[in-house]
């Protein structure tokens, strides 16, 4: 059956979902309404995923509905923000109505979990991409940011990096991979976890923090940059899960854990006196958590292995 | 020279405008941070224009920056909003620094002009497409929505209808238009005006609005349906500028004034004795209105001529 615009979104995007109190319009009128509580700050982001340079074609809609919104929550997780609204941008370039179906549940499931509300949005013909705008809310002052690193602070991440990214080589053919650690992989790939609850517990504690989209050693140089700092980063704490560490040697599984992207783990800063507060804060949101390194006077990031400078080629996923 | 996501950003978006108060955090952040007014509602909406689709591939790269964006603040002004942030996802195949400058240059123009601060979004590699969210703020109970237009109520549109949809024809080559009229008409097509200044004087006026932007036929039935009413219009009251109906038969000037879309005027409903008040209100905004009929019991939408109903093909742009 021939199916527009409108019938798309009713179909497959329009009440899906309990409406939160502070939605005043939804999907439907010219724009959403949206009621901010008093005494917050709305912080907004926005993320493209275009089909062949940010996902495989054949990637499962679901698991592409999951993670696209899942990458994007990942971001008000930086800021300490809880999430709100989210606006969905979809370019198709014909009707699939199996497609919409599967990618809009996996788009639903992550919405649902994280408390998110689909508010607006446009459908549109052409090549396949996907445009999320996400909003969320944070006490006025008790925002995270990446600019507010000191000297001395150290530097964390919550759970295992490189996982992704391992779970990329093997999609590329260039890993081979037992099907129970695959399936691990796969799974931090496909439906990566956003880390709102660490974030906002870590409002008041840490110091600057970021969401690890493109790696750690990319990521973690915009803290050093915008904060005047150097970040010394010791290789030999980067927290590394068995399936990584089973299935690469080394010197891949390092390069994998700060090049490889697409982690969605926080990397932050907080001064040395505060650490124990992190530790029982994270404690209570399950979730762990490593120290790194060190923030430095400098600038720029730097590798050390058994107390000596290494060299490392840390370019993160170069949009370009 | 190569030029990767981050400088681009650095070079053609950021720091190009006065900052606003209301912007905590803008461009650099995981994400921007907001903070609305005290007891105003915030008005989003996402629109996506894919290059071949929405816009021809030659379109001249400023007015296509300036375009977007106007096009995209016409929603805020259906709704009666002032502008305030938008947010921007540029997807480019290839890095294009002259078409960049353009693009922005068009960008900030209609930035500028209309007070919208340019707050954050994404530049991916990959086919032309422009995603825009642009968000306001309307005093809470004061929104121009479309479900609320009542039996009895007058149908109204500002400016001129047709002329954008006249300038495609031209751009197809399906019409010969003489140098003076196609500057007009090619300007409404590139540079609309969003109405915004008339959706903040009808607030407290108009029962209902929606910005043109399919076509009157299809956005008005959008009011209708919403409002529960029957939309009975008058061919003969259509307002059309003589650039229009110099290079059309009365026939074709009908049908592009009512599905051509893309004129970016306000349809607005308000009751008899609010009439007056609109005139007033409106004639303040130097915004030009016509009344082309009413709205009566029943639904859909309907056209009538010497009092006659007519039969139209009366379609928008289909999306699909």
């Amino acid at each position: 059956m021939a199916c527009g615009e409108f019938e798309l979104i009713e179909r497959y995007f329009k009440n899906r979902q309990e409406p939160r109190f502070d939605v005043v319009k939804t999907i439907g009128d010219d724009c959403a309404l949206l009621a901010p509580a008093a005494e917050q700050l709305v912080a907004i982001s926005t993320d493209t995923l275009v089909s062949g340079v940010h996902f495989f074609e054949d990637m499962p809609a679901d698991s592409l509905g999951f993670k696209a919104l899942a990458a994007n929550l990942s971001d008000l997780a930086a800021m300490g923000a809880d999430p709100s609204w989210v606006s969905l941008a979809l370019t198709l370039p014909e009707i699939d109505e199996p497609w919409l179906e599967l990618f809009s549940s996996g788009f639903f499931k992550a919405a649902d979990y994280y408390g998110i509300e689909l508010v607006g949005g446009d459908v549109t013909k052409g090549p396949l991409s996907i445009t999320l705008t996400v909003q969320g809310q944070v006490p006025k002052d008790l925002q995270l940011t990446r600019d507010n690193a000191r000297i001395g602070d150290w530097i964390c991440v919550t759970g295992n990096l490189g996982d992704a990214a391992l779970a990329l080589e093997s999609l590329y053919g260039r890993a081979d991979i037992p099907s129970d650690d695959l399936e691990y992989l796969i799974n931090r790939l496909y439906h990566p976890t956003p880390r709102l609850h660490a974030g906002q517990v870590l409002r008041k504690i840490a110091s600057a923090a970021i969401d690890l989209s493109d790696g750690l050693a990319s990521d973690l140089a915009h803290i050093a940059k915008q904060s005047g700092c150097k970040a010394v980063v010791d290789i030999d704490s980067l927290p590394l899960s068995d399936q990584l560490l089973r299935n690469t040697d080394t010197q891949q599984a390092i390069k994998l854990a700060l090049t490889g992207g697409e982690d969605y783990e926080l990397c932050f800063t907080v001064s040395p006196s505060a650490l124990g507060s992190v530790e029982s804060a994270l404690a209570h949101t399950n979730t762990s958590f490593a120290c790194i390194g060190q923030m430095n006077s400098g600038e720029g990031i730097e590798f050390r292995q058994n107390n000596q400078v290494v060299d490392i080629d840390y370019r993160g996923f170069a949009h370009f």
